[in-house]
């Protein structure tokens, strides 16, 4: 694993060159990767295609093999998605804020980037092009650890990457996309504290809890979104219902669905027959407590305790009846995972409580929960989510990429006491 | 330890009732201790007698007992300090940002407290109340857990702070000392990663490495300031020779005191004898580079690789005369620690190149190292430094001791891709 090393190292150095370069040359970079990402997109489909027969061949599951597919659509996408953070105000060398103290210092905090950051991930290989511009749009090197699964187009697209910065005249060791894919390779990724700055692992919880045991480098990560919604007793409940089913239906695999749903006992009679037909006909199972029962007929399964703490990942749901809101924020705050949650309202007063007292990385009025998204959000792209409080809170973008120095001015000051 | 597991469930109820109070009733709380810390003086002074008696009886040395004295004007600046930080607007419910997306959603970021702030420390005991100050500032809980020599003072001032916080009707969990003086509590304290939201270590480098090799909680700290002072060729070199005597020797015992001096060839021969015949007076050792050596005499020792990088605490000094602003820079950045460094110069181009090249948490233009420090930069005091780059970077105040959380209102809007 001597390579590994290797590559931390000159990412290091890559790093003190790409934090410091004027902000007009790394967007112009940025660009220049969308654009040849489209016109050398034969390249990546080519090496993509590897990966899909090897795919097959393991007998990866259809969701899976689809995950993987790179066609030209997803390529602009990809690209298109560079150019949205190449056209983000840059948060490098931005002040933040600035004072001035009675003995006249002018004190500033300036932002600037954390240094080396290390991605690991599985399927997708759009990860590789939406992470290393987010890196590099906030001044730092980046080391790209995909899945076994996606090797051949993450190098492909590492290629274009490396190309693209090399034309510009920025070190191509600012993103190296790491070509060893066992185990192994994240062991000793996470072992360089004196290379990397910050590890974030994205993907299933048996990867991250890997990688948060084995890390002496800083993590930021999310392992579960056991996402609510909780319609209130004032509720519009036609937004309800549309709200509900895009939340669990429209993408259920993915961490911002909703896996537990609270409805208020003033409501839950007009409100949840309907909603657990319709949920029927969609084909989500649903699991409830004992009033969810009495109401909605015997084809509910009773809810268990776990279910309370499940994160289905699937067409299924855990539904309560609660006696009202401050039930329901002590329900998400025992059974929660402090991911996201949205409460569907009309009273202005349990709007505000909601949003005061539910302390979730993203919580929303009236909306659905799958809108816990980086780029839904105007990030741009995200490079993780963070349910942990410490640096970075929700889906993290660019400038969540960077930490801030004190800058002080001074015309000879010394310090008397 | 049953008893610090116990201390620390409670600080979690606690964080959950602080984090939710008006502003104005935090800050009475800050006031009422305040207040009734001066007016209770008698208790705090009878207390700390108990301690500075012990510490004679163990011998320790007279800076030492001398940090741990508490009288009438340090009580009524732990006092005056805790009114400061009263004073502060509040970070907590601060809508940091908001910004509308096109499907209408308004975003903004909402700041909100981490929860339990675990603090281990050393001998002084007005930490005890400066951190129990921003923490609660902040709408965190906190767990204090102070050194055994300070340990009757300690408890005064908790007992005090939690009869004023009961008192306003806070509840008083949310400050617990920790009445336990070995360095099992630390090691106890340090593993309850379902209570506590971050550790801050404020001590020698022993007591750090100790805490950051054992905690499962995330750790904030610095582990020691290698500070530089840069004497560029275009400085006043009467202020950067007032700069320097006080960057050295106005308290050399702590972290923002200068440690090495790096001087531009082009002023060396001007600048070095008298700022080292001036260091002698004060009874500096000067451990200098060749050049230095044959401007200044045989009574400058030879340094060594090794003095490039300590961190003396002491009335010695690393001396190196360097070719230009470049070299400056990356001296800094091979054996710096990322603390504190200044740059003394008329030039404006290098004050600018140093502020931006020099990525130590903070940097200076013509000012002391000295003035490195929460009080002395308008944060009322600070938690803590760090010289890490994630989550704070620097001083630490009470908004640090803050995340942010999405907050989305919405009008019905689902996710449609």
């Amino acid at each position: 694993m001597e390579q590994i090393l290797k590559m931390a190292k000159k990412a290091k150095e890559a790093a003190g060159i790409v934090g410091s370069l004027p902000s007009p040359k790394r967007k112009a970079a940025l660009l220049k990767i969308a654009d040849n990402l489209v016109r050398r997109e034969s390249e990546i489909i080519a090496s993509n295609e590897k990966d899909v027969e090897e795919g097959k061949k393991k007998k990866l599951s259809n969701a899976m093999v689809d995950r993987l597919i790179l066609d030209s659509e997803r390529i602009a996408g990809m690209a298109s998605g560079i150019r949205e953070i190449a056209d983000q105000p840059d948060p490098v060398g931005e002040v933040v804020k600035m004072w001035t103290r009675p003995n006249g210092l002018l004190v500033g905090k300036m932002r600037i980037p954390l240094g080396v950051v290390g991605i690991i991930y599985e399927s997708r290989p759009n990860v590789t092009a939406d992470a290393a511009a987010l890196c590099l749009k906030s001044g730092n090197a980046v080391l790209l650890r995909g899945g076994s699964e996606a090797l051949e187009s993450n190098l492909a697209i590492g290629r274009i990457i490396q190309g693209s910065l090399a034309e510009e005249g920025v070190p191509e060791e600012a993103v190296q996309v790491i070509p060893i894919a066992d185990r192994d390779a994240i062991l000793e990724m996470v072992q360089l504290e004196d290379y990397l700055d910050l590890i974030i692992p994205r993907g299933g919880e048996g990867l991250i809890r890997f990688v948060v045991e084995n890390s002496r480098v800083p993590v930021i990560k999310h392992y579960k979104g056991v996402c609510h919604v909780f319609v209130d007793a004032s509720a519009d409940l036609e937004m309800a219902r549309a709200i509900c089913v895009n939340a669990k239906v429209q993408r259920p695999g993915v961490c911002n669905a909703m896996e537990t749903l609270l409805v208020h006992e003033k409501v839950a009679e007009a409100f949840l027959p309907g909603m657990v037909e319709k949920f029927r006909e969609l084909g989500v199972e649903i699991r409830g407590c004992a009033r969810t029962r009495a109401l909605c007929g015997d084809g509910v399964i009773s809810a268990t305790e776990e279910d309370w703490q499940a994160e289905y990942l699937d067409l299924v749901l855990a539904v309560k009846v609660v006696r009202d809101l401050d039930e329901a924020v002590r329900h998400i705050a025992t059974y929660g995972s402090s991911h996201t949650e949205s409460i569907v309202t009309r009273d202005y007063a349990n709007a505000q409580a909601f949003l005061r007292r539910v302390n979730s990385s993203v919580v929303l009025v009236n909306a659905s929960t799958r809108f816990s998204d980086g780029q839904q959000l105007g990030l741009g792209a995200e490079i993780g989510i963070s349910t942990t409080k410490l640096h970075a809170f929700g889906p993290m973008g660019a400038q969540d990429l960077t930490t801030t120095k004190f800058i002080i001015f001074g015309e000879g000051q010394v310090r008397t006491s």
